[in-house]
């Protein structure tokens, strides 16, 4: 598997985890310290602002996991990638692409950008 | 025009720059003085490598343009859009995807992706 897609998997493993406990050992072993995460809706700084970020998103959408979609991407300490949001059986209802810097090696900064999104009702 | 349109209309106005006082003037006036650009092929950081990068591009492709495609979207300091590159009458040889970060309302950070390129002859 490529690091970009190596990157992209255990990302969105972290969006998937709905055990808190699990995700802070996932953000201290993958994130650095001060990681930084932010898309249209959300932001946070550090593994306790971004667990809950994620844990959020489980509250609302409870039935809802997050998947890769198309071929993540790399260089040096950089990658994208694109991802589906929706019940596990059916149609994603979101869809987005992250744009990742690492360094060394833990994941420093997150901007995620959104891809499609629902009608207004 | 929204700010991530008029962001990505105004980068694209530096990469078709020719002239490179004026790619000078456009950096000075739109770009951190330590703002850093980086893709698969190069990078550099500050106005006079960043300069020097569009320069190579027009001296290897002098016929070549940059033209926006899709629509650019942004939040807060980030921004994306994607670009083809390719003759001024004709289709694209190269797309790409480039995120954006401002600093105080000016260009920081680049870091490009490439959507498409030629096939390997």
């Amino acid at each position: 598997m490529k690091q970009a897609e190596q990157l992209a998997t255990a990302y969105l493993a972290l969006w998937n985890e709905r055990d808190p406990k699990r995700r802070l050992d996932l953000l201290a072993s993958n994130w650095t310290a001060d990681a930084r995460y932010a898309d249209p809706l959300m932001k946070g700084v550090g593994a306790a602002e971004i667990s809950a970020l994620v844990g959020a998103v489980h509250d609302r959408f409870p039935a809802f996991r997050f998947r890769l979609t198309g071929a993540p991407d790399g260089f040096e300490d950089f990658a994208r990638f694109s991802w589906a949001f929706g019940p596990e059986q059916g149609d994603a209802v979101v869809e987005g692409t992250d744009f990742v810097r690492q360094a060394n090696g833990r994941i420093a900064s997150v901007t995620g950008f959104l891809d499609r999104v629902p009608a207004e009702a």
